[in-house]
């Protein structure tokens, strides 16, 4: 049988990926300098064996001969999503691959070297080459698929979301934003100031802190464990979740917010179904998804008040009595609710955030269309920062269009899973609230089992079997809807 | 060119190899234990591609046409190799390996459960099926080979080895221990009695030493590194070789000998020359020269006397000034040179560790042979035992031949490596000696670059261009002999 083929062409796949998961892991987190070289050597060729045996001509014979196969519903659902996956990953040609990858690396060398000085000008070659070959890769996924160019690129990290649905929800939370920004940071500036932390903190004390959380919120450490790196990640795979931190003696927010951030995509993958791990059907959907995870993990969570009230006393249990010594539940919130607004996307607030991601969203889709060329986009960059957020970056490129590592790398299309996620984890925390009216009340106490167990059942357990906007829709009871994310603003940061 | 396609099938091969090696010690040093089950799938799929890609049938044709063309010395060594490990791999059926995998895999599961009881016979059914394969597999490899079928089951360890060499150098040396340990043991209870340690030494401040010592002894940190695992390895790759160790914190003299044990191997993989990696010719040269290796730094460099005149205050500064307090060089020696009988192989010394693996060797022929039934094992061994080391195991199979791994997984001939290591680093060592009469004034400021220097250039450098008979002659200038060893221990151990 066709399906059955696929079915083992699969676990080889999937060998692969698990390979090339935890060398990726390791290298971060294990790997001394030195092997840097021959391990890159060994993943770059792992990834062509991989894209051999994941685009072989005779998958797609393999996939229509199984189409007629007797399947039942979920294997009909494995062969639909492989179907678009295949189409995905087949639609450029192996000469293009090989001259975009070439175009791509060279770009984000330049751009690692260039950054720390900001010199725009010098990258500018290396950042057309790429843009060049992203309107190439544009059109030829907008051939194969049928969608708009650019809709065929957000198609590769955000399934079934298109710039039809997304841009009036954007417009309206960008003008939302742009008056709600001003009157939180007036109501902010009425409130105590900040309290300092008591440090140091040890790293050992923090990890432990971090560990004591992840267990509680749901983290499974008989599959998964956290280390350290410089840049934090979740990693790994759904049986083996690595996730990594980095720490900050000086205060413990930081690290603690990154591990219940990465947390969230951690429970994710533990909670998608195994039997399917070896299909594409059973991976997460998306990175909008993803990413309505940790957000829900980090932003709904850990910076509701509720879980302010059970966590406090976990602090100082790891931290000692005296981390946070006559800190009241307000204390704690001035930290974790603070709005400020800033030039740096990774650096940003909750409610400024989605203004530095529809900044990108318009401006990438112009650079797609042509209509922005690459040279000129500092202006553009500063014209648009200067609207949104009142700061400007034309004499800062280094903290304007050069700080994220996105478009140097060729990835366009994936700035707006950030805020879609971002939207669609308000969205499906009010529609738990309105079935489990409880659930501050089982903050307080530590318990986020009804939290998971919506999670579980309407998000992981879901895995790939629908589109982004469909599983949506099918959680919470609507299609994707701004208010859920302004109200929460609102409530949250206005008196 | 056919050269050019092996070569790249090389790197092909290597990358896989590469993420199975660093699989291997992501198990053993991070893994959480819910990973391991689908660890263990990737792993045999991963390895199902290697075998499938490593013996495929068109390599014979790609070998034959490569020995026709135009190249140099080393590309012509090179194939050489490829061709004798091709033909290793490749005389098995793929039905036969199936089944040995199966019987193998049962077995070691069932010595698992039953070693720590020392139910021998519940395990004999197991054991039984494991020799009928092993028999059939000797036969294979004896064809295809044209060796005895114990030399063709030496072979897969120790290339060019060959039982009419070592049967005279082992029935000598076990002469020689049989008369020589009882006399250093004599000599032994004059000494002063043993002083205990400082104890606790805790686990950061002895891998610190630890590190401290390996690098002195020429590891080089930036393609490597030192971890935990509950059995200690050297694992990894050339560019990033990964090492373990355990601690007690009772004593400290266990984990820095078990460090630079795998340090030895480090250093020679380390050492292999980094343009070959992708062939087997780039490999070390089999078990016995790569114990000879480990030995040669445990045994000769770090229980030398000279060796501690240096090492002492190294473990002060890092254990504290009063981990040895007032010990000389004679207190560390009564720790490092203590020779004492006793039934288990992996806690032997070096006096009487030849012994167990002689015992090892004789009946592991005659079980190839079938001239020792797998159910007269128990008789057999304690007849030697007795013999040899004066100990019975009769009542005990637990401490009798059910203590190591290696018959129960199926290793057969790989018992007399260890050994023969030990001969060949005493040989070795003998030959720098006249070489550099300087080492051990080196050694008590120390410098180990002269002893390095020498191995570099005369065992890890050539990798696997000789036989290791060839190897060794070539570096020491003349075949194996025994007397180095034995007068090594003279020297060691009698007044």
């Amino acid at each position: 049988m066709s399906f059955t083929k696929l079915d083992e062409l699969g676990r080889k796949l999937e060998a692969l990926e698990h390979a090339q998961a935890m060398l990726g892991v390791d290298e971060a987190v294990q790997m001394p300098s030195g092997g840097g070289e021959k391990r890159a050597e060994a993943m770059a060729t792992l990834a062509g064996m991989y894209h051999e045996m994941a685009a072989a001509p005779h998958i797609a014979e393999l996939i229509a001969d199984a189409e007629s196969e007797a399947l039942d519903a979920m294997q009909q659902a494995a062969l639909r999503e492989l179907r678009r996956t295949y189409t995905n990953l087949t639609c450029l040609s192996s000469d293009f691959v090989r001259k975009q990858v070439a175009a791509r690396i060279r770009s984000e060398q330049l751009w690692r070297e260039l950054r720390p000085t900001g010199n725009w000008k010098d990258f500018l070659p290396a950042f057309e080459g790429v843009i060049a070959t992203l309107r190439k890769e544009a059109r030829l996924r907008s051939d194969a698929l049928n969608l708009a160019p650019y809709d065929a690129m957000i198609e590769q990290y955000d399934p079934g979301s298109r710039t039809s649905e997304i841009s009036p929800v954007f417009a309206e939370l960008k003008s939302f934003l742009k008056n709600f920004i001003p009157r939180a940071i007036e109501a902010q500036q009425k409130k105590p100031p900040a309290k300092t932390f008591n440090a140091p903190f040890p790293v050992e004390k923090q990890k432990a802190l971090g560990q004591a959380i992840m267990k509680a919120l749901g983290f499974d450490f008989e599959h998964g464990r956290l280390d350290v790196s410089h840049h934090p990640f979740c990693g790994g795979v759904p049986t083996d979740v690595r996730m990594t931190t980095r720490y900050n003696e000086n205060e413990f927010l930081s690290a603690l917010m990154g591990i219940v951030h990465e947390t969230g995509h951690g429970l994710y993958e533990q909670g998608l179904p195994k039997q399917w791990a070896h299909w594409p059907l059973g991976r997460a959907r998306g990175m909008a998804m993803h990413e309505s995870q940790s957000l829900f993990v980090e932003k709904q969570i850990a910076r509701n008040p509720a879980f302010w009230e059970w966590a406090m006393p976990i602090v100082s249990e790891h931290l000692g009595a005296d981390a946070i010594e006559g800190w009241n539940l307000t204390d704690i919130l001035t930290h974790v609710h603070k709005i400020k607004p800033g030039l740096i996307r990774v650096d940003a607030d909750e409610a400024t955030y989605p203004l530095h991601v529809i900044l990108r969203y318009e401006l990438e889709q112009d650079l797609v269309t042509g209509k922005l060329a690459p040279r000129d986009v500092p202006e553009a960059w500063d014209a648009k920062m200067k609207d949104y957020i009142g700061l400007s970056t034309i004499d800062n490129p280094k903290d304007g269009p050069m700080q994220d590592v996105h478009w140097p790398s060729g990835a366009i299309g994936y700035f707006p899973s950030y805020t879609l996620g971002a939207l669609m984890a308000a969205q499906q925390w009010a529609a738990i609230e309105k079935a489990t009216p409880s659930i501050a009340h089982d903050m307080r106490r530590g318990d986020f089992s009804s939290l998971n167990k919506w999670r579980h059942d309407n998000i992981w357990s879901k895995a790939s079997t629908l589109s982004t906007p469909e599983l949506l829709q099918q959680a919470t009871g609507e299609p994707l809807n701004v208010k859920y994310f302004t109200e929460h603003l609102q409530r949250r940061y206005l008196p």
